[in-house]
């Protein structure tokens, strides 16, 4: 059923800015080297199961639009044997090199344990099938511990610890899965892991579950050999009230609250950052500062609607400013950008896929050339660094060494008696510069 | 110039809810025993020096509108003694035990370094004798390095290491102050130790830099003897675009990085709460759950403003579940309520500022009235200790128990195969049994 | 299959403050007159059927939670019945006068027009027997024109005339069904009327034909001899990224436009009013100084969540303020307090709907008797008089006097000669005397 | 003291976008005719008084940054003096054509009404002989009825008729200035028409008050022959709580309301635009639709702040939506583009004004030649008009018919018994089209 939806529509190329054609890459070169790496290595684009396949174009106010061939009917083998084939395809056509699933994306509903296990196992046998015959790879796997009513209040911060242990179950399987599937990350997104109300919530017993459960999946990773990275995913909430893993600094703290800063890093979304009162390209270079930068999750929001609108990226401007920070870290290593965005409600046809993610690549890709361009310049770089020059001068020196007190370098203020020099610092001409590229 | 400005009013006496004073306390009784302390001890409520002795009620958009004795003319010697004056009558005036300052509120405004220690060293002199005249305290002292033009790009995150000089300058001075003045905490609040522009700045020099600063700080504290508690003031931004202490958890994040976490607690103020995406009582909550409970700035904001209003308290419902907050964490200990709010502009008699303090005291103390009684009714205490009581039973019990991996949780789940009952989380009866009080 | 759903439950009665019973109101005693009329008179609460009977307790990111026997299977004619009745019997057992509903709340689920219509005939008659059975009366009816993806690109204002055609069948059959029923009141809330994106969308093409709908409908309600009032619905956005009928005063605009400022009033939402940047007790006031006042949508938002939470209602405080607002507004006239509020999705228990529903009774109630001792002590009315009294003296008259130019006010002015005096606006004050009651 | 504080710099030229000078205009190129008309002629920028010249760099937490010469020392005439001159210095060596103020921008501070008209008068003398001088021409003028304390509660809504008298004086003053300099328009910014707290405020006093003093200002203008426009600049709060003239929306429903729609349009500020929970082009969009589109205030505010930052437009993406609805709309007409933006606080340099008006220039000026392209292009446009081509139709036009009833149409839909087809909205094809641009 699934085989001929994305017939119509030839491989995607890239074609060039001048190009006439609506389903043309303009500016994804995948071979194109940048900075000394081929724009495909740079930017390792993914595809997302959940937004593109498995969502029928519903939202709150209404019910779904999108009359996808596998949407027809209850989510049995066969519908789900569907959805994969035609995810594996039309990343094929897109010629992007990677997807992302969580485990219910990928299988047949189940109710109890067992027929969940086996019906995922199913899945996983047929993805590994379909990723040998497209190409194609894993960027990340994740359990999906927020759409099943048991989950209603947590999973890992649930209060019952039976939920817990089904959560537990959920994530070795699909770690497992995705370890065998050759993933590059593993990603856990605590949608339900924070508090409906702070009335009914133990803070101190919820976080401790949660720090154990983390740190139960760490040794599990290590203990299979996975060499993969284990990712957390922040947003500050919705669907609940308040999500613990609110933002960067937040995840950050609690890594370092369990002894696991070496071990998980972050996958920051676009969409997620600006919730938490972040910009994308704060959360980005707040990650590298903490040495957690793992992966991205490409989208954006809209800054006068206050929920996760998920939708394709389509500003350069802002997505240059978070490639800049993505060069200056060195890169994403295993991860990449994964389109967690959807099309719009309204676009209902095979070809709004085509072009949201077109749109998308093509954004994050004109971005990394102007980033790189910029880096290469070296004219915001100089400035930068002759801004905080002072600390490698004797006195920025004499601050930081072990044996210097607060009085002391209270008395080096006294001693030189002098007004520090006002000096610009040029926002105007830095945001001119930008504009330039 | 000061002393006959609050010579009109008597000092606020408790007067009991049916009073029809306006200047009477309705729920504030200092003497009356909470859960076994004092009112007064429970809540340390201090009057701040720089909202309400100094700002001239100015906007952005528009001069000061009040006309108090000391504003009238430059901040020379004469003036700032008749704001110190006026400041300690007006906190005898309330009968209320504590204030707070900035160094630069309450000293005359001086250029250079040599004229900025004797004129801060003179206002000391001159509150020290204040305090043993009225019987009044010092909450906590704090140095001002935001508002010299000189701290425009911070003070411990300057690109500058001589502005970084010049505050540790001051922090030592307004420490040392502190501690002689017998004040119970020192209070960092870093309202510039952020950024205006990303473009231009090196968050990882900056937060090493602010890092090193706040190790000194400490060290100095142990070195003075000083036993007060070290706090830092969470806010997401205002006046910068962001600023590093945004909010409890990303201060935790900070101690922990630079080995503080057991040194430095917070300060938490209500409307840096909501303005962080946050509520007041989540904030509370939060840094109990992570220790660092220390110290509450009382005052709310605008639900439908984005910026810092800093509004006496008014909404007892609330404050009581900040209270209950605080009286589960066991009090504020060193800390207390300090009344970083304003009058509004256009509120420019003197009787508006006993409104502002008597309606801010009264909503706490009635709040950490109805906070007790719920605590000492139980029944929300008894319905949260249920909803967690799986993790007193076996199967929580093995989940933390050290020889657990994640394959022996998920192995126990598939071995139940059982669906976890949903129970329901009660949010409306919580919210209904809240309300009864 | 619903009957015996609120079985367990006694019909809710008022008991008092004091008294132990959960599932009693301490405030709302129906009959005891406020102000001259009794509170039931006043308040004219209503139970709304999509979110009390319909909504399965899903969201975004997960699937319903809630096994209501009606829930289970797909919405035919013998589960729609048993909604009907269970949403009247609970009406009942909370013994509240109104319901309120859209069509294809109370209808089985249909595909074309024609069993569409036959589907909520039916559901009408049976509505009409169950109204007379239990003494329960309609407070508005409305046809829901968001849901089905017909309406994915809005209803009155699609780009298809032909969506608009069946938007009108839905509406004439709607508006006919809530005449015949005794509705007080017809609303329209415009989920869909508005857009997703501003690159698609004639504004001016879709506000004519909104306009020209809403003609239509006011035609034909005098046609049809309805002599409830049409009411339109403010939100600012979500589902839509912008909704035509933002706020009051935006509502007021179009209403002027098309000439219909006198025939139809507003349905004020709480959290509508919140979403698009004001107060609840803002969009009211406004309201009444416009003379479009009509019945209000009693529910709360997240000031820390951006999208529509409809929560019950759980503080008296900020109620009491929209009470004071209706008071001085003469009542809602044929207008009332519709719970358009849902319970948490983790309440998952029918005893939650009783909560639920209790909880918002009481606060309102209480509301109302705060507002009423407000206005019959008269300080605060005293006060504001006062504040513009001068409106009522010689210059305030000349002001507003027809033949008065601006440059005779500006010479007044310059002749006098003198400083306007600074009062103050006394609003700690004004916070403080309503904390009193 | 001001002849020389931009000596230093020469005329900004246009020298397209290779260039390698900091100094020089890369996309504004005054002469280049674009759909018809010379870029100047499209865009009239002017340069705002309050912001460049007035403004000393200070903001709610910190003193003044700036040391132009004319800050050095109190406001007299000498200083006032230096500030026009340097103000008209600085727009000819940008090479723009037009300038804004308020009248306290421009003259010496004075006291009483006496002083304050002999003030301003010899302002406005020495402003008209600096306009010969230099070539440059006023945009609009307006009175600050918001800076002085006597307008802490509202100007033409202020509770005291003695302070409307003193606006009227001002504004029949800046008016007749305005009109004598050849303004082309005149604004009201009602920054303190609204409210702080609506305990104290008699909405419908003040919106009376307020459309009186719109009426008078209106009659005033046609009596001195004034024939420029009058605008309301529209913005949701601050400094106020809530101010009346909300958005575009808003501001037509007070003018409808009170007759003044056909004589009084909008200056839409993109920063108020977006605190009001707009886009920029939804406001100019809407203006267009109503009608009432005047002219710009041209700056951007910050997506994660929620005050006004008044920033210089950098944003071609979003400036472009922008400039397509002024084209569609024919353009500004009277209007122009003023910059209603300030450097930030750090940037203390002369150069950094250029900076940010060249930045502004620039990003304007691109997104003009952007907006043309895609108007002529018309891919857009044909997508567009081909959505709504149903209302061109039969099923439209009959719709449409005055002598069509909402039964009429609901017949059809009956008679039809269609479902109307699903037509994707296209939401990511419009957004990559533009981005080709």
């Amino acid at each position: 059923m699934s085989a001929e939806y994305f017939a119509p529509f030839e491989t995607v190329r890239y074609e060039g800015p001048e190009t006439a054609n609506d389903l043309a890459y303009r500016w994804y070169d995948k071979d194109r080297v940048v900075m000394g790496k081929r724009m495909e290595d740079h930017l390792r684009f993914a595809v997302c199961m959940w937004h593109t396949f498995c969502w029928p174009g519903s939202d709150v106010f209404g019910a779904g639009t999108f009359s996808r061939p596998w949407h027809d009917g209850p989510n049995d083998a066969v519908r789900a044997r569907a959805k994969r084939e035609a995810a594996l395809a039309f990343v094929e056509k897109l010629d992007l090199p990677f997807y992302c699933f969580h485990d219910v994306d990928v299988m047949a509903d189940a109710d109890d344990v067992a027929s969940f296990r086996s019906s995922f196992a199913q899945a996983v046998d047929h993805l590994e099938e379909l990723q040998g015959r497209t190409g194609r790879k894993l960027l990340w796997g994740t359990a999906n511990l927020f759409s099943h009513p048991r989950y209603m209040a947590g999973a890992a911060t649930n209060p019952d610890p039976e939920v817990y242990a089904w959560a537990a179950m959920q994530v070795r399987d699909c770690l497992e899965a995705t370890h065998r599937l050759g993933g590059a990350n593993y990603v856990l997104w605590g949608g339900r892991e924070g508090y409906d109300t702070i009335l009914n919530t133990e803070i101190g017993i919820e976080q401790a579950n949660f720090g154990r459960f983390l740190n139960l999946v760490v040794e599990h990773k290590h203990r299979i050999g996975f060499t993969g990275t284990i990712l957390i995913e922040p947003k500050p909430h919705e669907p609940t009230k308040h999500q613990y893993d609110f933002d960067t600094q937040t995840v950050y703290a609690f890594l370092k609250r369990f002894g696991l800063e070496n071990e998980v890093k972050v996958n920051i979304e676009a969409n997620h950052a600006t919730l938490s009162g972040h910009t994308f390209e704060h959360e980005i270079a707040m990650a590298r500062a903490l040495g957690i930068l793992g992966s991205i999750d490409a989208n954006r929001g809209d800054p006068q609607n206050g929920w996760d609108t998920d939708q394709f990226p389509n500003s350069v401007e802002e997505t240059t400013l978070a490639l800049i920070e993505v060069l200056r870290a060195g890169g994403l290593g295993n991860g990449g950008f994964n389109f967690d965005a959807k099309v719009r409600r309204q676009s209902v046809d095979a070809v709004d896929l085509f072009h949201g993610h077109i749109g998308g690549v093509d954004t994050i890709a004109r971005s990394l050339l102007r980033a790189a361009a910029i880096l290469e310049d070296g004219r915001l770089e100089a400035f930068r660094a002759e801004r905080y020059a002072g600390w490698q001068g004797d006195l920025g020196r004499k601050i930081h060494a072990p044996e210097t007190s607060l009085a002391d370098i209270a008395d080096l203020a006294i001693q030189s008696n002098h007004a520090p020099e006002a000096r610009s610092g040029r926002q105007e001409w830095c945001e001119n510069y930008i504009a330039r590229f």
